[in-house]
Formats: structure tokens, C-alpha cells, sequence
């Protein structure tokens, strides 16, 4: 078998790698949990006509074949795809089993999603996303929409202990860009939003050309879009700021009055719960269509470039069984994206890369079991141990360590010698006695951890 | 959209069956760090014709093709199949990252895999495994096919707390087989163990005319190797039994004294290091040609009908790049097939289905910031906490809570009054003077646990 490469877009790490990955995600759960949401996990796979529900995702989607189908008699359930998201599996989960969650339900997911689209820095064909969503049967209050966003801040918050650079959570909410849109006389709300959510790729007089040919406005209303998608603001003088860009424009009706009730809440409220992460910024659009109230995008300050790393929004209808509507609000954190930009630009650091605190040499090997009874010994009192392949030179066993960044080497005592056992610092070379049955690593030293890669 | 079923094969399990699976992951991942290995992920997919080395896996393969695939211009790496089990890619992974890895490498992997079989009572089309292995570059002492299975029995046996059987960990060596087999003149020594493998599901007289009919034996030859198969035991005198029937039958060979001493190490050493778990069981075959020492299987006491939990192997050849070959040992658990019976039994269950420890109850919706302020003063300690939906009255947060089976709601005082917040234990009823910046739950109500279902 020659030496394999690498498939583009399908990330993997080395083993200290995946160590920042698993760290990520266990302050990622840890936070959610201390929020009160519940973990799921869904299957891989969705029915494929569920999955193109959406028609734009389409040519995204992998469908599964098997290799022997059999032709005369397939899968019953008809073709299946890899989702693409949580969210479309998230809301089969809900209706499926709603006769057995309590509502609202909270719940986070940390999976993988696949999208079969050409790799870039940054976007992946196979990638880890961790969401969270209240989901309710029925009515879903407004302050939800306050506490997704803040829960996410809490969750990267927590990353920047390990050096993840600050976040700026960017806010929007859709009632105050509709109401806005109608407002001014414009219809095609769709076609609007679509046009704005270009602005950073082409600029504004190119987004301007584009609302006139496509959402039927006229040169003035382009205008006025664009000077609301300009308001931004981390308090609620963005609130005034809409209201005189309105008024200029003559742009009035109810649902801008209720989104910029809505938008204003939630500014105060971040203001205080989670000072400067979040940023009311008129221009978010979120291409999605089904998304009704508030909507956001995260940025990692100082690597805006990457796009947004932790997105969502509020859905009127996330899923209905006809019966009953659940509404639902979430965010997903594209964490993939996150750690391949902490490992690719040197940003954080595993200070070892095997779980072992300490390699208990063999003296010779017909005597191993008693090296096996040290390392055990030491493993019920919960420390991490390995012990050596080979009854090789001490030298070469402690550069076996070494190799691996493990900090401590046991050696065995003469059984029924004068000598007992002892355990070396391979770092600073000192060499005491130790006791299997009480003998610890220092606290910083029991497992590896994850840090700042200047630490 | 209608209300979805279920698809056969592909298992998902409700918050609290959720919660049940991710301990048996946190206990699996806990163990596996504290013997030194590493954890490690590997992408979903494989190039097709990695897949199919193996060619009788080939009819289980998922294939993967985007919607829109450009037949012009297709995936430069070829067809694309999910993976089958976590070997195939950890071999891969081994090849393409040698140079940046220190052998012997001792890595674990948790992660799903899927096969298109046909779903039955613990087979699923997608389930989880959970994989250690130890793969050397160049020699892998023995040692490491005695340290392996001890490592999933301590594994295994950690989950006796929360209510999992007994496991009783068979072992065999192929050693020993194909020495016994060559010793009475046998030279298809793949074709006999296809057929010892059969054993149980057809029994000894149908194996015999099979061995007769497709390996060449004689129906004495046919009868020493049922005689083989049948020996039994959990310390040494499973060397002598061997011996035995050898003798009996005239079979002499070197790898038959090979596999015996290795044999008899591995009895010894599990008897001591984990008494009663390790069986010798000569009739464990493993229909799987690459193994070529030892061999395990593992079943659970009193739940033998579902099949081995944890199986794995030796074998000289995990990987090669023509310049290097690298051996390994690992064994891989089932983890879906054990959780579902876990479950599907009633062995266990979670103390509740939500984490939150503590409800805060909201007095009035204008002032939800004060519940708020207390779940984040609660949480800063590591209490994880959710607010009330909606400030409804006091006996319906309190079902809200009782509901999830949220063990404490927290009450407010008036602010500025005499009377400060309060938390109730709403199993026992009882209501105490609480502040947020020191209360704390019993311990037992801190997290959900997991525990035997009787308890």
C-alpha cells in the first residue's frame, strides 16, 4: 500500500490536534449543560426528499447508495442523504418524538455534517458543528431570542481561556429589516435581503444596481437599504439611529416598530449580561429564508476574514405536524472552521500529546508485572499511566518519554532491596522517592491541557 | 409534514437514553486516557477501493455521490464509501501520518460507522464503536496481546457500577490453531476456521462435514479439531487440556508450542490482574483472516444471545508501505449494541433527563433579569440551571420543573423587602433561605447520574 494523501476537505488532526478539537468541545458541552440544554444526537442520514426540502442546499447534499443494492427491492424509506446541518435532522427529531420531550425543549448537538462543496480555507466537506435550540410547541417567548446569543457568548467566552481571540456577536432581527423594506414600499422582501447579504462580498453601489434590477426598487429606495444596513451599534442608539433612517425615508409600518422593540431588548440586555460581545448590525441578512426574528453572525476579532464562525436565528416554523407549530430559536458553532484556525495559526497548544503523566520503566522484562502493578496502582487513584514497551537501557526508555512530552519515569526498587521505588522529573532531571500508593504529579502535570500557545 | 417514523437500523435514543450513551462513552474515553492512549478521529470516509481490500465486507459498503455530481469532472480521489469499522481508516491514518507519529503508537477512537446490512436485534446500519489499538513500526512485543483485553476489561468493568453485566472476555491464539491444524496434516488452515466459526450457530456435527467437505479433513481430523474447540478454561490447565488432544491426536508444530506459551501468559497474567474475566475458549476463530495471534471475543453474562461486545485480534500486518510494516493488537467495542441493550433491558437509567439542578422561578416577566442574575451567579459555581419559561404561577413552574425531574426551584425575594430568595427541594417539599453566591445541591443532585435501573 503506497503512503496515502490527504482528502481536500476532509480535515483530520494528529493526535495533540485532536486535543484542542476535544477540549473545544468539552467547554462547548460543559456550557451548554450548565444552561439546562439537554444533549441528542440524530442519525447521519436523512430521507433525501426531506433533505432537498430547501431547494438551494441541493447540489450540497451526499447521497448514500449501497454497493450491492439490490434494484428489484430498495430501501424502503427511499433514498437517504448525509445531512448538511443539524438543524433539518433536529426538527424530524422534534416531531418525530414530540409525545415524549417536555416543551420548551432545550437541546445541544455536537455532530458532523457534510456538504459536498469545493473546499476552502476554512470550509470543509466534512465538518463538526455544535448547535443549540429552545424549541417550543406552540409559543416561543421573545426572550429566548435575548438568551441564545448569550449562552454562545458564554460558550466562546469560555475558549479564550485556551486563546481563542474575543468574538463579536453581530445581531440583526428580520421584523425590523421587513417592516423597514414594506415600510419604504418595497415587496419582494426575499430578493432585498438576498441583495444585502452580498454587501460584503461586492459593495454597495454594485448591491444597489442589484436592488433595483432584481427587488424592483428604485435608485432612492436602494439607497435607503443600504443606509440601514449601515446602522450598527452595541447599545440602543442603534434603536434612534433606524428610527432616522426611517424617518428620513418615510419608511413606517408595525412590524419595524416591534422588531426595533425587540432589537432594543436585546442590545440592554447584552449590554449588561455580556459587555461589547454583542454588536446590533443592521446589515446581517442571513441568506435563509425561513428565519422570522432575530438573526446572528459571530466573528473572531482579528480574523474577520474567516466569516462568520457561529450563526443562527429565530424560525417561526422550524417544524409543524399540521396540528402543532414549534417555533424554535438556535445558533450552530462551526467548530471545525474554529479549530483549524486556532491549530493553523499557532494559537493554542496541547502541553503534551498522550494522556500518560508518567512511563513506568521495566527493569527486565521476565518483571514486568511489576511494573504493570505500579501503573495500576497509580490508575485507581486516577492518575494516567503507561508502561515502558521494552526492558531497554533506562537512557533510552526515558528519551521513549521524552519523546512523547511524558513529564514523569517510575523506576522499580530492588524487590526486597534496601532501594525502593522512585520517580524522576525528566524535565528538571530531579530523581526522589515515590510510593505507588500516595505518590501524585503536581495538579498542572496529572493530564494534558490545553493552552495559550505562548504559555 | 406528516409525523416521521423511525428508520430501521439507524438508532437514535431520547435525551435520557442520551444520556446513558454518553457515559458509557465518558467512563470508555476516562479509561482508555488513563492507560496512555490517545484519542484520535478519522474522516467518514474512505476511497472505495481501500474499502474493498477485504473483499467479503464489500455487499456492507455505503457509496457516496454528490446530487449533482459533474461526470465530467468527478472527485479526483475516486468514489468515495463510508467506513465499516474504525481499522480500515486507523490503518490509513497510520501510513499517512507515520513520520509524524512516536511508535509503539497507542491511539483509541470513538466514533460511528455504518454498514448496509440488513438491521436485526443489536445490528444497526449505523452504530458507534469505541477502538484502542497499539501499532509498533516494525516489531510489537507480545506483551501488548496480554495488556489489550486487560485494559477493556477494566473498561467494561467500570461500567458495572452503573448496572452493565458481568463480561467474560474469550481468548484464543491462531497460533495455536493453525499449529494444531498443520500438526494433523491440515494445510487449509482458513478454510477450518471458517468452519470452526460456525460452530455455535450450526454445532458440532454439521461443522465436521464441513470441515470434511471444503477443508480437506478426514472425519478424524474433522473430530480432533471439534475436540480442539472444545477445550475450555480460565488459568493455566487449558495449556495441559491443549496438549492433551494434541497428543491424543498427533499433532506436533512449532507455532502450536508458540501460541501455547503465548497462550498460557495471557491466562496467567489475567488471572491475576483481573480475575475470572479471561477465558480461554479454543473454539474462538474470528472469521477474519488478517488476525495472527491472539483472538478475543466478549460476551455479556447472561446476555450471550446478543454476540460479542468487544472483539479484536493480532495482527502482523495492520499497514505496510512497502518500506515498513507495522503489527498491531487492538480490540473494538460494539458501544451501540451495548447501550441499546443497557437500555432495551431496563439495566439503567438516568437520575433525570435534563442536567439542570436547579430551576429559577421568574416573579414577574419584567423582571426576568433577577432570575437571570441568580442562574448566572448559580452557574459561575458550577450549578447548572435553567430560568423558568414564562412567569407563570408559582404551582406551574413548579410542575415545569417536576416534569424534567429538576430537583430544586429557586424563588426570588422581594427585592428591597425583608424576605430573601428561598430554594425548595420540590421532592421532599421543604423550602430554606438560600443566597446565590453560596448555595450549593447535595452532591448527588449536582449532575444526572447514571445508575443500575433498581437504584
Amino acid at each position: 500500500m503506497a503512503r496515502p494523501t490527504p482528502l481536500s476537505g476532509f480535515p483530520e488532526w494528529l493526535p495533540d490536534g485532536r486535543m484542542v478539537e476535544q477540549h473545544v468541545l468539552d467547554v462547548l458541552r460543559r456550557t451548554f449543560e450548565l444552561h439546562g440544554f439537554a444533549g441528542i444526537e440524530t442519525r447521519a442520514v436523512e430521507p433525501l426528499d426531506q433533505l432537498l426540502r430547501k431547494g438551494e442546499t441541493s447540489k450540497e447534499v451526499y447521497v448514500l447508495s449501497r454497493l450491492q443494492e439490490d434494484a428489484a427491492n430498495p430501501d424502503r424509506g427511499g433514498r437517504l442523504g448525509l445531512h448538511f446541518d443539524l438543524t433539518v435532522p433536529f426538527a424530524r427529531y422534534v416531531l418525530e418524538n414530540a409525545g415524549h420531550l417536555a416543551f420548551p425543549f432545550r437541546r445541544y448537538q455536537i455532530q458532523k455534517v457534510w456538504r459536498g462543496e469545493r473546499p476552502q480555507d476554512g470550509r470543509f466537506r466534512e465538518f463538526v458543528q455544535a448547535d443549540i435550540d429552545v424549541v417550543a410547541a406552540g409559543d416561543l417567548p421573545y426572550h429566548y431570542e435575548v438568551e441564545l446569543p448569550l449562552v454562545m457568548a458564554d460558550a466562546l467566552g469560555a475558549l479564550q481561556e485556551i486563546g481563542l481571540p474575543p468574538v463579536r456577536i453581530l445581531v440583526n432581527n428580520r421584523k425590523v429589516a421587513e417592516g423597514f423594506y414594506r415600510g419604504l414600499g418595497l415587496t419582494d422582501v426575499d430578493a432585498v435581503l438576498r441583495g444585502i447579504d452580498k454587501l460584503d462580498k461586492i459593495g454597495g453601489p454594485a448591491v444597489a444596481e442589484l436592488l433595483v434590477a432584481e427587488a424592483g426598487a428604485t435608485p432612492e429606495q436602494a439607497q435607503a437599504c443600504l443606509e440601514l444596513a449601515s446602522v450598527q451599534g452595541d447599545d440602543e442608539s442603534v434603536v434612534d439611529a433606524v428610527r432616522a433612517v426611517a424617518a428620513r425615508h418615510g419608511a413606517e409600518h408595525t412590524l419595524l416598530d416591534e422588531g426595533l422593540d425587540e432589537l432594543g431588548a436585546l442590545v440592554r440586555a447584552a449590554a449588561q449580561r455580556a459587555p461589547g460581545v454583542v454588536v446590533a448590525d443592521l446589515k446581517i441578512a442571513r441568506g435563509l429564508d425561513y428565519y422570522t426574528g432575530s438573526v446572528y453572525e459571530t466573528v473572531l476579532v482579528g480574523h474577520e476574514q474567516l466569516g462568520s464562525i457561529c450563526s443562527g436565528g429565530r424560525y417561526d416554523t422550524l417544524a409543524s405536524d399540521g396540528a402543532t407549530t414549534y417555533p424554535g430559536v438556535g445558533l450552530s458553532i462551526g467548530v471545525s472552521r474554529l479549530v483549524s484556525r486556532l491549530l493553523g495559526a499557532g494559537l493554542v497548544r496541547a502541553t503534551r500529546s498522550v494522556p500518560s503523566a508518567v512511563l513506568v520503566a521495566v527493569t527486565d522484562e521476565a518483571d514486568r508485572s511489576r511494573s504493570d502493578a505500579v501503573a495500576t496502582a497509580l490508575r485507581s487513584r486516577g492518575i494516567p499511566v503507561e508502561v515502558a514497551p521494552s526492558a531497554a537501557k533506562f537512557g533510552k526508555q526515558i528519551r521513549h518519554a521524552d519523546r512523547r512530552g511524558i513529564p514523569f519515569v517510575w523506576f522499580l526498587g530492588q524487590p526486597g532491596g534496601d532501594e525502593g521505588d522512585q520517580v524522576k522529573d525528566i524535565r528538571s532531571g530531579e530523581q526522589v522517592p515515590a510510593d505507588a500508593a500516595s505518590w501524585a504529579p503536581p495538579a498542572d502535570d496529572l493530564w494534558p491541557r490545553v493552552v495559550p500557545a505562548e504559555a
